[in-house]
C-alpha cells in the first residue's frame, strides 16, 4: 500500500477547480481517491451547511471521472469536513489516495477506512455508538495492515449530531435522546466516538464505560482520536492513520499532545515524532505535508494563569475562539494556513489538552 | 522621570479588585497613576460599552483615593481601552505611573501624554484631526523629554468614532461626516490619528496629505502609531512612549513590524530591540513587562499564499479574527495572554503589516 | 398606596440624562423610586455587562439625590434589567415609584417587592431557590396588600445565573452545580424562580416538585411569572404587580398568554384585561403605559406549521430571534418600541407560550 | 399566459423533497417552471453559501426531469434566493410556472423574465449596471404582455456583489471597484439595480442619474423594485410581475409601501390592492398566496420616536434585525411564516420605507 496526500485549495465550499486541475494534470488519479479531510468556511454549528455543499460539489466533479452519480461518489469516498475557518485558517481539503506499492525499508504511512451502520437519533452519544465505532476501528486497523496499536497516530471519526429533525423523529417514536438541544448534542456525539477509538486501541477498558460516563468521565480518553459531528451524517466514518511495515512510499505520520492552544512546542514535537527523530531541536518545516489537530478551551477558561473569555462569550462559540488561536500558532511554526483544526475534544486527551498529528516526507 | 508599569487583572469590566489590592499593598501609588491601557471583553464595535463601564468603575475606585468625583478622575488619568478579547486574549489593564527619579546610565523608558480639544463629528477622520493629533504628539514628545524621534517606539492614540447620535447631530447642523455608517467610520478615525503621529515624527510630510488621502493612500504611514477609536470619546488622547537619556528606572521599550498576524519572529525582534541587543537569537521572555500590538488582516485576505476568510465573514468582523490570531501567536512566545492587541491598522505600517512594541526590564 | 410608572429613554447603558431631566422637572421624585425594570442593548448572555453598567450609572445619579453611595442605592432600589434589544426593541427603563394615597373606587395597580438571601452557586436552579423565591413572593403579596392571588398579573423575578467564576468557586468547595456551562445555566436559573412564583400563588403544588423537575417538567408553570437571570446577581429580587382594593391612582394591570411570538391577538387581550373590559374589540392603545412580556421559540422550532431556524442557529441565540419577533409584533399594535421583552420561559406558561402583562390608565 | 404560484418547504438548503413530492403528485409540471424565489437560512452576507447550495441541489433534482445537467437547469430557470431567516421567517421557495391559457375576464397575474449580460466587477454598482438592468426590465415588460407600467407591482432583481476574488480580479487588471469591502458593496449593487427598474418604469429620469448618485441620492427610487445581491452571480436576473389583460388564471398581484418594519397596516393595504378592493377593512388572509417584501432599518435608527440599536450593532447586521422584525409582523397578520423578506432598500422607496407585494387568489 502507498498512501498519497494531496492538498487542494477551495475558493468557496462549491469550488472544485483545484481538484479538477490536479486531476487533469495527472497529479491525482481520481480512481485512487479514498478519502478527503477538509475545512469549510461555515460556523461549525448545527446550521453549518458548507460541509454538505462541499461534499455535493466535489461528488459532482468526481462523478464525471468515476461515472457515478453524486450520491454514489459520497458512498465510495469518505468525506470528512470540519466547519469553521477562524483566524488565519484556510478553507481546503487534503485528498488521500491509496494505491499498490512495495513495502519500504522502514515503516511508512498506511491508512484504513471503515464505516458504522446508520445510527438512530437515540443512539447518538451512547454506548451503542461507542461499540459501533470500536468495531469499525478494528476493521480499519486490519485494512491498514498495522499490528501494533502504538503505530496508530491519528484516528479521524465523523459521526452524526442531533438536529431538530432527528430529535423530533426520536420523540415521535417515544425514544429518548441524550439532549434536546441540537448544538448541545456535540459533546456527546464527539465523546462517544472518541471513546470508541480508545476502546479499540486499548487506551480505555470498555468495562469502565457506561452511558453516564460519556461527556462526563473526562479522565477516560484517547490520545490519537480526532472526532467531529455534523447534522448531515447518519453513520460514523472512521479514518485510521499509522505507520505500517507493509506500506511503501516516503511518508510517515507522528503525533503529540497539545498542552493548550498556544503550545508551539507540541507542534515541533509532533513533527519530530513523525520524522522519527529524538531531541529538542526544531526540524525543518519544509517536509511537513499535512497537520490535523484539535483545539480546546483551557479548563475553566484559565490559560496559564490568565482568564480568557472563551467560555462565557454568548456571541462567538468557544470552539471558534480555540480554533482561531491554535490555527494561528501552528501557522506561525509551519507557514501554511491550510491545516485541519477542529473543535471539541471530549474524551480526546485530558481536559484542556488536544491531539495533533503530522504527516512528513522522509 | 521614572515610569512604572503594572498589570492588573480584571474579572469583568466592572472588576476593580486587583487594582485595589495593588494599591492597598503599596505596589501602586494611586497619586502617581497617569494612564491605563487595557483590553475589555466587548465586541470592539460601536456598541461595545465595556470600555465605558471599565473607565467608570476604575474611576469610582481611584476617586476614593484621590478624593475626586469619577468624572474628574477620567479627566486626570488617560484611560485607553480596546474592546475584544478573542482567542486567548485576557481582559486586563496596564497601569502607568510616573514619578521623580535620577537619570539612569543609559536611556530608559519615558512617556508623555497630551490631549486634543474635543472634535466635532464632521472633523473626525479629516485633516483637522490629523493636525490636532500632530500638535498633541509634539507636546507629548516634550513632556517625555525625548529629543530624537527615533527614540520613540510606541504612540497610542485613542479618538472618537462616529455614532448614530453624533452623525445625527452633524446632519442636523448641515455638516457632512466622512461616512454615515458608525462601524464604517473606524478606518477614517484610526487613520487620521495615525497620520497625525506620522506627521509629528517626520514619517510623513504633511504636504503630501489631504482629506482624500485618509484611509486611501496606504503607502503613507507611521511605524510606531497604534490607534483606536471609540464612541465614548470626543477628543483624542495621545500616549507617547520612548527611551530618554533623562529617564531613570530599569525599563526600556522597543518595537518591530509584524509582517502578518503569525509573525512570531517579529515578536522576538521587538523583544531584542527593547533590550538593545542585536543578533537573531531568542531572548528570555521573562523580562518582558508588557506588549502592545496591532492586528491586521492580510491584504486581500491572502496569508502567505493561503486564502483566509476574515474579510468576507459577515458574522465575525475581520478585526476579531486578526486579534484572535495574533494574540495567540504572541502568547505562544511569551506565555502571557495579558497583552494589548487591538484591531485596525489604517496608516499604521504598510497594509497587512502592523506595529508591535515591547517593554522589558534591563 | 399609589404606584407611579415612568418610562425613561437611554441613549446607551451609561446614559442617565432622561432620568435626570424627569427628576429635575419634578415628574419623578427620586425618594419615591422603588424599582426599575428595563432593557439594555447587550447580547443578553453571560458576557452581557450592559446591565451592570446601567445599574452603576443610574445608582451614581440617584446617589446624588439620595445622598447615598452607588452600592447603597442598588440595595435600596430594585434594578431589573434584561439584555438584548433585537429588532425594533428600544433601550429604556420603566421607573416605579410608590407613595401614599387614598384607595380609589375600584382596584388599582399595587406592587410589592421582596428579596431572597444570597444563594450559593450550587443552590442556583434547585429546590432551594424555588422555596426561597416562594417565600419572597408571599412577602411581596403582603406588601402589595393583595389578598386574592387572582389579582396578581405580573411577577418579575431576577436571579443569579452561573458564571465561570461561580462554577469554579463551587467546584473548589466540592459542591455540585446544575451545569458547568454558564450560558446553559439560564434554563435552570429562570425555571427555578418561575416555579417559586407558581408555588406561592397556588399555581403548582410544591409536593409535585423536586430538583429533577426543574427545567424538565414543563407542564408545571406559572402564568404570570416573568423571570430572568444575570451573572451580576447573587440573590433573587421579586417584584410583584397586581390590582388591590387598597391602592389609589388611575392605573390598572392585566395579563394574557401569548400563544406564540406572532400572537397579536394576545396583545389586544392583555390590554382589554388590564382595562377590565370584555369582548373581542381592539381598545385604544393610547392608554397603554407599559408592557412586560416574555418571548419564546416555538416548540421544535415549528411556528404554525412552518419551520423556523431559531433553535439550530449557532450564530444568534434563539432568545434573540424570539425577542426580535415578539418585540416587533407588540410594537405593531401599540406603536411604542420601549417595551420589556425578555427571553426564556422555562416554567412560565406552557412550552412555546409566554406571559404578557400590560399596565393601562383607566 | 397563466402563472402558477407554488410554495415548497425546505428542511435545509439541500432539501429537495417537497419539490419532488409536488412534482411526483402532479401539482407542479417541471417543464413549466420558469423561476424560484426563496429564502435560505444563511447569514445573508458575503459568506452565505446556502443560496448556491440550494440552487445546485434543486438543479440536480430538476435536471433529472428535464434531462439537463445542473448548470443547464440554472441557466434555464431563474433562481432568486435571499439568505437570512431571522425571527420566525421560514426557509422555503415559491416556484413560478408559466403555461398557455386564455385571458380571463379581468387583469390577471403575468410575469416576464430577462437577464443582463455578465457584468465585470468594476461595473457593479455603476451606471453601466443601471442601464443594463433597465434594458432587461423593458424586455421583461414585453414578455409579460403588460402595456401600462402602473400595472407592474413587483420587480425582483438579483445581481452580483463584490467578493474578495472579484475585487482582486479587478485590481489585477487595474480596474477600480466602487468599494474594496465585500460586505460594503451591497448598497451599491442593490441600489444600481433598483435604479435600473425605476428608469425602465419611468419612476426616475435617467438624466438625473450618475455614478455619484448611486447609494447617495436616496430621493430617487422605485416603489416596486425588490433587489438583492449575491457573490455567486455575475449577471442580473430580472423577474417582473404585474397584472395583464392578456393573462388567464385566478391570481392577481398588488403592492403597498411599508412606512417602517412594524407597519401592519401596509400589509393589509397590499392585500386589498392585490384583491382590487378599496376601503380600510381587513380582508380575509386565506386568499393570500405569497408575499414579497423588503425590510429596512428606520432612518437614523429611530422608530416612531424610539431609539433602536440596529445600526450600531457590531454583532448582528442591521438587515438581520430588520428582517426579523418585519417577518414577524407580516406573519402576525397572515399566519404564514413562509414569506420572502429580504434586506437592503437602497433606491427602493424612500429611506426607511420599503415595498411589499402580495399575490392573492380572486
Amino acid at each position: 500500500m502507498r498512501v498519497g496526500v494531496h492538498k487542494i485549495k477551495m475558493g468557496n465550499p462549491g469550488d472544485v477547480s483545484d481538484l479538477k486541475r490536479q486531476i487533469e494534470d495527472g497529479t491525482i488519479n481520481p480512481h485512487d481517491i479514498v478519502a478527503l479531510i477538509g475545512k469549510t468556511e461555515g460556523n461549525g454549528g448545527a446550521n453549518d451547511f458548507t460541509r454538505g455543499f462541499a461534499t455535493q460539489s466535489l461528488s459532482l466533479l468526481l462523478g464525471t471521472y468515476l461515472d457515478l452519480a453524486p450520491d454514489a461518489v459520497a458512498k465510495r469516498i469518505a468525506f470528512v469536513w470540519s466547519g469553521g475557518t477562524e483566524g488565519v485558517l484556510s478553507p481546503h481539503a487534503t485528498v488521500f489516495t491509496r494505491s499498490e506499492a512495495e513495502p519500504a525499508a522502514g515503516k511508512r504511512l498506511a491508512m484504513g477506512i471503515a464505516l458504522t451502520r446508520d445510527l438512530l437519533p437515540e443512539e447518538v452519544g451512547t454506548m451503542v455508538e461507542v461499540r459501533a465505532v470500536a468495531e469499525a476501528v478494528r476493521h480499519a486497523l486490519m485494512e491498514a495492515e498495522i499490528d501494533d496499536p502504538r503505530d496508530v497516530h491519528y484516528v479521524q471519526v465523523k459521526g452524526p449530531l442531533l438536529t431538530p429533525a432527528s430529535i423530533a423523529d426520536a420523540t415521535s417514536r417515544g425514544a429518548k435522546v441524550v439532549t434536546s438541544d441540537p448544538n448541545g448534542s456535540k459533546p456527546y456525539a464527539r465523546g462517544a466516538t472518541a471513546l470508541g477509538v480508545a476502546v479499540a486501541l486499548g487506551e480505555v477498558d470498555e468495562a469502565a464505560l457506561s452511558d453516564e460516563a460519556i461527556a462526563k468521565r473526562m479522565d477516560l480518553y484517547s490520545s490519537v482520536a480526532n472526532t467531529s459531528a455534523g447534522g448531515e451524517l447518519r453513520n460514523c466514518e472512521v479514518l485510521l492513520f499509522g505507520n505500517s511495515p507493509k506500506a511503501g512510499g516516503d511518508l510517515r505520520i507522528g503525533h503529540a499532545v497539545l498542552k493548550d492552544v498556544v503550545d508551539s512546542h507540541a507542534v515541533h514535537a509532533a513533527i519530530r515524532n513523525a520524522a522519527g527523530e529524538d531531541g529538542d531541536g526544531d526540524l525543518s518545516v519544509d517536509r511537513v505535508k499535512a497537520i490535523f489537530a484539535k483545539a480546546e478551551a483551557p479548563v475553566g477558561g484559565m490559560l496559564r494563569g490568565s482568564r480568557t473569555t472563551m467560555l462565557s462569550d454568548a456571541d462567538i462559540h468557544y470552539e471558534r475562539h480555540a480554533r482561531a488561536a491554535l490555527g494561528a500558532v501552528i501557522t506561525s511554526v509551519t507557514g501554511d494556513a491550510k491545516i485541519f483544526v477542529s473543535g471539541g475534544t471530549e474524551h480526546q486527551c485530558m481536559p484542556g489538552e488536544a491531539p495533533i498529528a503530522v504527516i512528513v516526507q522522509v
